[in-house]
C-alpha cells in the first residue's frame, strides 16, 4: 500500500471533501484556504462542519491559511488543485517555484481558462505556467462533493498521459467508496467537464418553457440530452481525444449530475420562461449566485473551437446556439428553431 | 405526400395521443377501444378529454367499440398496436384473420410476452401469431403519451426489417413536433424498451436508499445509468441487434424519460427503503398501482437469456442482480455488493 503525503489547495466543497477518503486510506493530507475561503478556515479551525458539505473534516488534516502556502507545499508528494476556475491562475502563479514535475499534481477544477489572450483547458494551463514537462491528473465524471464526503458511492476517472504515476496516485486515494477509473483521454474529460454546464443551459431552458407551458418536456429532454453527448464526443474528437469519454462517467455521467439542480440549469431555466438574457443574468445574482459556468464556458469554448478551426458551427448547433443565444442575437424563439426545427 | 387509413387498437395513453399528429397530417384515423378502454370510450364519445392524456381526440377520428374490431379494421392499410403488453396476445388473435402481410403492422407495446411457453419480443410475438411474412414495425425513443398528445417535441423511432414500408409510414406519421428516425435494428429497439424498466427499478432503489440515509446518492445513480446503457448494449448485441441502439433515442433517451418517474422507480424506492419484495407488492397494490412491466420483464428477460446463452450473469450484473432479488433471495445487501462492492 502507498501513502502520499497530499496538499489540497482550496478548502471549497470539493477540497474539503477529499480529505475524507484520502486520510481514511491512511494519506498525511493537508488543506490549503486560499484568500477565498478565509471563513470556512474559520469554521474548520474551531472544528465545525464544513458548511457547504455538512461534515467535518478529520482532525488529522492539518488546515494551513493563505499566508502558509509554502508550508503547506513542504514535503509534498501529491498536490490537488482543487480551486475555482477563476482562482487557477493566481494560485499555479503562487506555487510556481514551489513544485517541480516530480510532485503528482491532481486537478479537480473545472472550466476553460484564458491564459494571455488563448483559451486553455485546466492541464494545459497548468502546463503554460508550471512547465511542459509536468503530466497533470484530471479529475472528472458524477461527484457532487457532499456525497462523496458522506461516503456514498461515487466513481469518478482521474486521467493523465502517464500511466504509471496514476495508478499509484489511484493506489493511494481509492476507497471503497471512492472509486477510481483511469484513463488517457485528458483532453477528452476537460472538454466534457467544462462543456456539459452549456448544454445544461441549454436542457435549462427546455425546464423554463415547459413551465411556462405548464407541462414537462422530458421527451424533448432526453433528446437533447443525446444530442449533447453527442457534440462533446464530437469536439473531444476534433481536439484530439477520444469520442468514448463522452459516453463514459466524464459525459454522460456526469452531465446527468449536472442537470438534476445547479445554477446552470436555473440560468437556462430563466431564458426558457422568456427572461432576456441580461434580465437573467441581473436574477440571477439578486439570488445571489455567483459565476455562472455555462455562459463563461461558451464564450472560451467559442473562441477555443473557432480558432482551432476543427468543427463547423452546423455540427455542434446545440453548442453554437447557446453561444449565439447567450452573446449575439439572444433570441430563444432562433434556438428553439435551429435546435428542434420549431 | 402519403396518407394513410390507420386503426389505432387499444384506446390508453399512447393510442389516444397518436391520433394528434395522425389527424393532423390528414391520415384518417380510426380508434378502437379494447374491452379495459370502455370507461375510457364512454368519455371520449360524450367528447370529453381523454383523462389519461389531458386533451380531446379531434373530431374527425372514429371511435370503435371492443365488438367493432372487424368494422375498425375494414380498409385499412396501417394498424397501430397499442394496447399493453398483457392485451397483446388476445388482440393478435382477434385480429387473425382479417389482416395480412400487406398491412403495415406498427406496434408501440413495450414488454416481453410469453408465447407458448417461450418468452418473445413484442415483433416476435406478432410474427407468431400472424405470421412470418409480417414485417412489424416497432415504435420506440422517449415518448410520454402526453407530451405527444400536446405537441411536445418528440423524436421516437421506428424500426422496421423493411426500410420501403417504413420510409411511407415515416412520410404519413412525422409532423414538427412528433418526429421519426428510422432504424433496421428491431430486436436492440425492443430489448431497450423491454429492459430499460428493469434498470429503473435498480436506480429506484438508489433513490429510496439516499431517502434512508437523509441525503441524495446523485453520484452512484449517475453510473448505475451509463453501466445499465452498457448491460442493454450487451444484451442488444448478444440476441443479433446493435450496441449503437443502447446509446441512442432508444436506450439512452428512453430510460432517461422512465427514470423521472413511474411505477418502476416507485417500486424500487419501496425497496431501497428497506421494504421486503412482497411487502413491496402489497404496498404498490395498495396505492392502485397495477402492473409493474419491470418487475414482470425481470422474469421474463432472465429466462429468454438464459435460454438463449449468449450471457453469463456476471456480464450484466445489474439485471441478474435485480432479478435474484425480486425472485430468489430478497436480500437488498447482496444487490449492493454484488453492483457497487459495498
Amino acid at each position: 500500500m502507498i501513502f502520499l503525503r497530499v496538499t489540497i489547495l482550496g478548502a471549497g466543497a470539493m477540497g474539503g471533501a477529499l480529505t475524507i477518503p484520502l486520510t481514511e486510506k491512511g494519506n498525511e493530507v493537508r488543506l490549503w484556504a486560499t484568500e477565498y475561503d478565509r471563513r470556512v478556515l474559520k469554521l474548520l479551525e474551531e472544528g465545525e462542519e464544513h458548511p457547504r458539505i455538512g461534515v467535518k473534516i478529520p482532525s488529522k488534516v492539518s488546515l494551513f491559511r493563505p499566508e502558509q502556502l509554502e508550508d503547506a507545499l513542504e514535503g509534498a508528494e501529491a498536490i490537488i488543485i482543487a480551486v475555482s476556475s477563476e482562482g487557477i491562475k493566481p494560485v499555479l502563479e503562487d506555487v510556481r517555484g514551489l513544485v517541480d514535475a516530480a510532485h503528482k499534481i491532481v486537478a479537480v477544477t473545472k472550466g476553460l481558462i484564458e491564459v494571455g489572450g488563448k483559451i486553455l483547458t485546466v492541464t494545459q494551463t497548468i502546463k503554460r505556467l508550471l512547465g511542459n514537462n509536468f503530466k497533470p491528473t484530471y479529475v472528472s465524471g458524477p461527484s457532487i462533493a457532499k456525497e462523496v464526503a458522506r461516503k456514498l458511492y461515487t466513481n469518478v476517472v482521474y486521467s493523465c498521459e502517464d500511466m504509471k504515476t496514476v495508478s499509484q496516485i489511484k493506489g493511494a486515494f481509492e476507497t471503497p467508496y471512492y472509486r477510481i477509473t483511469l484513463s488517457t483521454d485528458v483532453i477528452g474529460a476537460e472538454m466534457c467537464a467544462a462543456l456539459k454546464n452549456v448544454y445544461a443551459i441549454a436542457m435549462g431552458i427546455l425546464d423554463g418553457l415547459a413551465e411556462a407551458k405548464g407541462s414537462s418536456m422530458e421527451n424533448a429532454k432526453a433528446t437533447l440530452f443525446l444530442r449533447s453527448v453527442a457534440e462533446m464526443a464530437k469536439v473531444t474528437k476534433a481536439l484530439g481525444g477520444m469520442e468514448e469519454t463522452a459516453y463514459s462517467l466524464s459525459g454522460i455521467s456526469d452531465l446527468l449530475v449536472t442537470i438534476r439542480g445547479g445554477r446552470n440549469g436555473m440560468f437556462g431555466k430563466l431564458l426558457g420562461k422568456g427572461f432576456e438574457v441580461k434580465e437573467a443574468l441581473r436574477e440571477m445574482a439578486r439570488r445571489g449566485v455567483g459565476v455562472i459556468e455555462g455562459y463563461v464556458t461558451a464564450k472560451r469554448g467559442y473562441e477555443m473551437l473557432t480558432e482551432s478551426r476543427r468543427l463547423t458551427p452546423s455540427e455542434i448547433p446545440i453548442f453554437y446556439n447557446i453561444y449565439k443565444l447567450l452573446y449575439e442575437d439572444g433570441e430563444l424563439s432562433n434556438f428553439l428553431r435551429e435546435v428542434f426545427s420549431l
